[in-house]
């Protein structure tokens, strides 16, 4: 298929069959997008950070690595990737941290909500909604174990490719947070090959 | 009440209402014990490391960090900590783990299968069990991001303690993984105070 757009503050629900290549793109750069992967045989399988960093020993994500399940099953191999950097510690923005971190802006569902009725076609509650990838996410840990999030280092045309390991329901976003994009709103695309 | 005596390789679960406090005590010293908590009005209500990274602003967690649940809340106050080390980025250890970090021993159903077990009585499904809170665990993130698994640096009588902000259903372990102790297995203390 042709790249599909996510508008910006938007996301998008879609299924990944065994073997097909999923392909993120961040098409203006310096942009964030969080990636669900849930089993579409049984959504109560989904990806875990906490699994997937047993099983890779590492938090740093990328080529070679792979997402697992909270079934320790893998879910996704990245097999291809341009930034090399991302992120799997922190959660989809949401109302809440909307209003937690950005108590003088607009309130926005941000991506948790944006994901939460992306999939609700597959009957997936919120509550199911764990940890994302975030893919060009740019959150270092310092020695003492501080996180901070500063702007992507993606640039226009940067991607990464993860291929399905299991017939996968996906929801992926266009950020809707001010902190992990460098303060504006922009679309990611998406491909899908087999 | 008096403190309780989870045996090794076993797990708890009870209930601990709003404003009581939990002390886990290491009773002999470089011993890790897993931690859940669910809301005991709604278990689809658990705590998360995702949201906890996100709210502490950081994956070091002792005295005066809270752990937040999957819907922005509170669930538990960190109020003591005689330890100052412990891990929310792994999972608890099941027979999945086992087969992986130790093929030439008997599996073990682990934290894991020890924690579905005692958490039956309120209708938790094992696929709901997130990363648990790893009290004494001793995992050091390094600069380029790699996990390793050391032994607490817990001695005997140590302990950390936390407030219930709501009611909770807790789950906890005497840990049933050789890495995460030091390769002995013992058990875990606690009590329960208004």
């Amino acid at each position: 298929m042709s790249p599909q757009r996510i508008a910006p503050r938007s996301a998008a629900g879609f299924e990944l069959r065994a073997g097909q290549l999923l392909t993120v793109i961040d098409p203006e750069g310096v942009q964030v997008a969080d990636l669900l992967a849930f089993s579409r045989d049984d959504p109560r399988e989904v990806i875990s950070n906490g699994r997937t960093f047993d099983y890779e020993e590492t938090i740093t994500l990328t080529t070679g690595n792979r997402l697992w399940s909270n079934r320790s099953n893998v879910l996704l191999n990245i097999e291809a990737d341009s930034v090399g950097r991302h992120d799997f510690l922190l959660t989809p923005c949401s109302e809440q941290t909307f209003r937690h971190f950005y108590p003088d802006k607009p309130v926005h569902r941000g991506c948790f909500g944006n994901l939460a009725e992306a999939l609700k076609p597959w009957e997936i509650e919120p509550d199911s909604i764990p940890v994302a990838f975030n893919c060009f996410m740019n959150v270092p840990v310092d020695e003492a174990g501080k996180v901070r999030v500063l702007p992507p280092v993606s640039r226009a045309g940067d991607s990464v490719s993860l291929r399905a390991e299991k017939d996968l329901i996906i929801g992926l976003t266009a950020c809707s947070a001010y902190d992990s994009n460098g303060g504006s709103f922009k679309p990611i695309d998406y491909q899908i090959t087999d």
